[in-house]
């Protein structure tokens, strides 16, 4: 593992490094914010992932969360949202190849060899940083943005008992249902979709749903609302009874500007959890 | 002026606008926050100075102050840095020509047609600001990073009763002493040091100070530590005894992590001074 990069930040370290992914079959790069606390002992983790065309940079400067998790003594990870570089298979949408993963095992061609993110993300980075870091492994949440967010419920769902929250903002809900999914998931997954059922937040929850609480916020004024589908989950966990909140925000868009508007809240939320 | 974009934040809006200068002579942008007080009446505003090779926008989306401007009810604007466009003059150097305008206005081929910063930031925008948007001008207070920080202080000392309180982060706080001031105001204003004196924070210190309160921060880390020349005015500032704190914090660099680190206690200090 490789430091690019450490600032000293709300009196802790934002660090960015970067590995060799066997997952992925290339370098990743991620950023891991860990508060003054870690200095003396393992602290909680909240997981951040991020939505198309993102890098592992652009939540860790534009979303304002290291100054809530530095006062919760909440570590953050913001992992990248695809595998990249020039032998790495791309397309000239922005939605789908590099920049837009969708937290899959991809079994088509061309991206099979590389495009693995759910295994990146739910067993290969987390076992470099819990022995890498003074991470709390018994202390987990999740999160996202849009396509992160599809990940963050989708992960979280699929893992009953490893994290004790998740949230999202704005997060692609119902992708079998919509362009954004339907069009990746072909790619990625191929035209059974029996496949995909695994990858909706819609259909897990209305499947099993989630161990813990949950917290959506959406803006009320986002550009993408046909293509997120909130109405699909937030029905879903009302039929369930899900605990938790689905908060349809006034005059909000898609844009980090929403997201951190809303991050001292979801700090606050995954922290209660993190320290019940 | 056209309006390039308005997304909901913190209950408030960020805006970004551009228009023709004629200080300039050329179209300009700027990021303007307003609370949501700014609906009913007109709130006081912080102008936020950014440093070398950025536009409007990277203060905007990276200092985290909008959070803290609308618990404080106050208004921000981000200048641009330098005059833009094809028809400006330019240099390789990040540290000259566009994104680098020190704030002064050139009176030097090839800089003098454009490279009017002063003449923007403290009479063209000004004006334009107050009459366009429900901004209190009796309750004004200026802020910088590096090169605006350099410019927040000058601006400050120069314009006495305008502005309640000033602060600044990593500023260049001697730039005729140092080869950040020596350079550009060679290039911009001529050999002729009697010229560059009134934009020199040290030297403005010495010669009037300020008539308010004054914070900055300055991190013990930071990479740029010898072209800033902190002591320089940390040692003016003890000599006049002005009202204010210099601090020096460990650990911290020259980054936008430092700058967001602090913002809470920035706003904080000119909310204090605004409302007083």
């Amino acid at each position: 593992m490789k430091t690019i990069s450490e600032n000293r930040a709300f009196g802790g370290v934002q660090g960015v490094y970067s590995h060799a992914s066997d997952a992925c079959g290339c370098d990743m790069t991620f950023g891991l914010f860990l508060p003054q606390e870690a200095e003396r002992d393992p602290v909680p983790v909240l997981w951040y992932l991020s939505g198309l065309t993102c890098t592992h940079e652009n939540a860790m400067v534009k979303a304002g969360a290291q100054n809530w998790a530095a006062e919760a003594g909440v570590a953050l990870v913001f992992p990248d949202t695809s595998p990249r570089g020039a032998g790495v298979a791309n397309d000239a949408a922005f939605d789908l190849g590099q920049g837009a993963g969708f937290y899959v095992n991809a079994t088509e061609a061309p991206w099979a060899p590389h495009f693995r993110m759910w295994d990146y993300v739910t067993e290969e980075l987390p076992r470099l940083l819990f022995s890498a870091f003074p991470l709390a492994q018994e202390r987990q949440a999740i999160t996202g943005h849009s396509m992160g967010g599809h990940g963050a419920l989708t992960v979280a769902m699929s893992f009953p008992g490893r994290f004790r929250s998740v949230s999202a903002f704005a997060p692609i809900c119902h992708p079998t249902g919509s362009d954004w999914g339907r069009k990746q998931f072909t790619a990625y997954l191929g035209p059974d979709e029996a496949k995909w059922a695994g990858h909706d937040a819609t259909l897990l929850m209305r499947r099993r749903g989630f161990d813990g609480p949950i917290l959506i916020d959406q803006g009320a004024s986002d550009q993408f609302l046909d293509l997120l589908r909130p109405e699909a989950l937030s029905e879903a966990m009302a039929v369930r009874r899900q605990e938790g909140s689905f908060r349809m925000q006034k005059g909000y868009d898609h844009s980090y500007f929403f997201v951190a508007s809303f991050m001292e809240e979801h700090l606050g939320f995954h922290a209660r959890a993190l320290y019940d």
